[in-house]
């Protein structure tokens, strides 16, 4: 018997006790577990530590090692997000549709959970939190699968978080965490349809496409954000300004982040020179030849244009029109978030209709596609395909439903 | 280049058009095909007699002959689905959610189409007009692969469905049909990720089976249907007698009709002999050992437990109340459509909430799990599985969504 069948076997037995546990229990589970990740606070630290000093070793790129870093800080803001995910309704056993037939049989469209979710995930720590809470408030379990990277610090948080629930009306088994970091395990985890019900892969591009072609269990794909902005010919540029600033350099390693900017040909001599003085120092900018012979620069080339930095350096394209841009967008985006800046009212409506992706913006920074700006609480990843979720995942996309129907007698003529 | 690639760009290509066409300029193309229809009958109906001609060579079950069987009224069947969709309303573009942020940002969760469905199927020609009439609606292309048996009828619908599109505003490129019977094909539609946004099987276990585990495309598990129904020991005899034979006799070649019967051991006694003198002649009927000692019939054995007869085969297994009931389905019933019939409110209450599937009744017929009786108009499909959609898969269930996001200016902090 492997670890993954037998974690399974726990889930689903765990699946049909939570799965109609009240909200008054499930709240409670989780306040449970804030208490023991308070209690547990200093151990989570230690382990962290261990982990980021291995990182430091292996030469861990500093945008990773930030979203691998926990702090007293980074504690609370985990903690707050469980009790926000408190405070959010509970997605189960409502109802938005209700009808009746002619032939007198009252349809409900009921919410009720997924049953098990696996989730893959690399480095930051928070997401063992974050998609544990999402599981156990939306009914569902979970198994976690977290990156090496972080192993430590996953194996402190889900301590914590089964003391916390050793002393709730919930069983700690809802929550299955793979220690081995044998990759065998991955791939047993992909196709184990008897046991899990969706899998998401939250991380980098290459494990979304190994999970992606391996996986015979439903899946969500999620993350990789190659995000543009384009500055309209009608732009207001302190506006643009501000907006690339903020989604280029606030977080530049998360996937929301800004990675080609593309400008309208009329306004580049003014806006490009503007950006430069503000951006030189902390960011690298490579532009293509129209970008060039305004503010001389590194050449971008062909690849620059697929990339997903997540560093501090930023594409820039010169182009013709709004269509230029969105043909750009639909051949190098990856429907993650996109933004334009402009004042002119049916370029806007454009490029919201013609864009595909799952978040589009007007004069917005990029960086708000996210389950807590959003209002959802936390977020178990932001899906990047089109059937069942698209855009940040919260407790209301983890649901699926079953129709309740209520006769007296009816039969099919 | 492949069948499938060429195929497949196509649809692409046309996909940017159909996604934003106007509700006026689909309804019109569906009007067009169904005029095209008309003109057609009488090719349709000899193409689906050299079908019919050619199971019958192969002795193909009758209850399958009955689905493969194309007549006037099942045409005047298909066209009337036409006018129900169009008849619906459009559910692209329009949104139930739009909120505002703190920060002035007005967020609206907007339906858009998938993109491009593909769908492989067996037998019942009606699913190809079916399936093109849902996807064009919801602005979703198509790439169809039918079976082989119904091969002639098919491709006589997907000329009349092109000669109408080639009236209409949009392009005949939004269908395309497989011809080729080779098998590899299905195999590469399965794959082209870069093609198809969500793969729908349709049809049984084997298809089913073999899509599931080879697509790296999203699918959605459709329609087996281990269905059962369970007499409590409250149940009203004659409203069980009815649905019983309603649900196993009315059209036993689908995926909602009864296969086990689960009977309440109190009851059993009185019901048994009621539902013999009605079926007997028609059904036959496979129980276990305590139904063989009210009435003597041929045993059931575990694997009768399992079938998804599509016949006029019955098993009854005689249980000792609700909770074995709800395990047996639990262990043997493919989470489509199971009901109980039942007087008392808090066994049917527990039924409800305790059974997974689908669809879960109270005293009612299971055959109303059908996107045509919940008003859906016609149906791609009926999900078992729990991402994206359960249950019948109609209209609303073919979209996807976007979230625009409007601001002034906004940037993270």
């Amino acid at each position: 018997m492997s670890c993954i069948s037998d974690m399974g076997k726990l889930l689903r037995k765990s699946e049909k006790q939570l799965s109609i546990a009240s909200t008054e229990d499930k709240n409670l589970a989780l306040k449970k577990v804030i208490e023991s990740i308070e209690n547990n606070r200093k151990n989570i630290l230690e382990s962290n530590e261990a982990d980021i000093a291995i990182a430091k070793e292996n030469n861990m790129k500093p945008s990773l090692i930030d979203r691998l870093k926990l702090d007293d800080e980074k504690i609370d803001s985990i903690i707050e997000s469980i009790h926000t995910v408190i405070k959010l309704q509970d997605p189960i056993w409502k109802s938005d549709k209700v009808w009746t037939l002619e032939n007198g049989l009252t349809i409900s469209k009921m919410n009720v959970p997924l049953g098990v979710i696996g989730i893959v995930y690399e480095s930051r720590p928070n997401v063992t939190v974050d998609a544990f809470t999402l599981a156990l408030k939306s009914g569902n379990c979970i198994m976690l699968r977290g990156s090496s990277t972080a192993i430590n610090s996953n194996k402190a948080l889900v301590k914590a978080i089964k003391e916390g629930l050793a002393n709730s009306p919930i069983s700690e088994d809802v929550v299955q965490f793979i220690e081995d970091p044998n990759r065998d395990h991955v791939l047993e985890m992909l196709r184990a349809n008897e046991y899990i019900d969706l899998i998401i892969p939250r991380g980098g591009k290459d494990l979304i496409s190994f999970v992606v072609k391996n996986a015979t269990v439903p899946t969500i794909e999620t993350g990789v954000g190659n995000c543009h902005i384009f500055i309209d010919e009608s732009g207001d540029l302190n506006k643009a300004l501000d907006i690339v600033i903020n989604a280029k350099t606030q977080r530049p390693g998360v996937c929301n982040a800004c990675e080609t900017l593309l400008v309208h040909k009329n306004i580049a001599e003014n806006f490009l020179p503007l950006l430069y003085d503000k951006i030189k120092d902390i960011v690298e900018i490579r532009g293509c030849s129209k970008t060039r012979s305004i503010i001389s620069m590194k050449e971008a080339v062909e690849s620059d244009w697929q990339e997903e930095y997540l560093d501090y350096i930023l594409a820039i394209k010169v182009v013709e029109d709004l269509n230029e841009a969105i043909d750009h967008i639909g051949k190098y985006g990856s429907k993650h978030s996109e933004s334009i800046i402009t004042e002119n009212l049916s370029n806007s409506r454009m490029f919201l209709r013609k864009v595909d992706a799952a978040a589009v913006y007007v004069n917005s920074s990029t960086r708000f596609t996210d389950g807590g700006e959003f209002g959802f609480g936390a977020e178990m990843g932001i899906s990047t395909q089109k059937i069942h979720a698209r855009g940040p995942i919260g407790l209301e996309q983890l649901v699926s439903n079953k129709y309740l129907i209520i006769g007296n007698g009816q039969i099919r003529r």
